[in-house]
């Protein structure tokens, strides 16, 4: 598994209120804003995800432990190939396998495992998404 | 607050087996490896620490929640100035004071804010890491 990372993704009760702390507070610029999910592409090559903690529960296919747990850890791969090894590569490791890669509705294909501690990584191709020869996973917003 | 990102911490409960995980099972290799903490160099620029939970929770000056959150986001300002800053920004947004920034024993300078849903944001100076112009953090190990 490439020793990268992609996107961090934070469960949160109350979009608006997660925006406003993000963006009004913090002073961030999103990158993308949807009713229903809003990405920031952070300096080093990673985006940041606000998504709703029900949806990021049925997206990861189980409940999410308590406040405050609900971040997953995303790892893009270049192919859906490279997905499917990757996923493999962790189950074989000892990792829960908590859904297998699939096709996803946003247009990508994805999967989860959990560590040993129960961390969840998403393992993803998300062909709208750039990542450079160093690694970055450069997010583009939904228009371009 | 700088639209970056430094480190992610991940609390685990044996340090033996989630170092087995990541670097014997999924082929990652440590940047620093001491007996109490584990660092990954991720290529974006981005920092991956193992922690025992209980010592994150230590860190973090309370009880972490239920497994599987014990994960900490951090931002490294390029100086103590910029972390209180930072904090100050963030606690006049709204977010929950966790720890005042404050030097610490590994010769830092650092505080914890809790974002709206309770997500732990680690604000630091290190001065044993450079922050490049493009905002990538840039770990060395221990003797650099």
């Amino acid at each position: 598994m490439d020793q990268r990372l992609s996107l961090i993704t934070l469960g949160v009760s109350d979009l608006a209120r997660a925006r406003a702390f993000y963006e009004d507070g913090l002073g961030w610029a999103p990158l993308s804003a949807e009713p229903e999910i809003v990405f920031y592409q952070l300096a080093p090559g990673v985006g940041l995800a606000l998504f709703p903690r029900d949806d990021l529960a049925k997206d990861v296919g189980e409940p999410l432990a308590a406040p405050g747990s609900a971040i997953t850890l995303a790892l893009n791969g270049r192919s859906v190939v490279e997905v499917d090894q990757t996923y493999a590569q962790a189950i074989a490791a000892g990792a829960r396998a908590v859904k297998a890669p699939a096709p996803v509705f946003w247009g990508g294909y994805s999967g989860y495992f959990a560590d040993p501690d129960g961390h969840l990584w998403e393992l993803a191709h998300n062909p709208f998404c750039e990542i450079t020869p160093r690694g970055e996973t450069l997010f583009s917003g939904p228009s371009a």
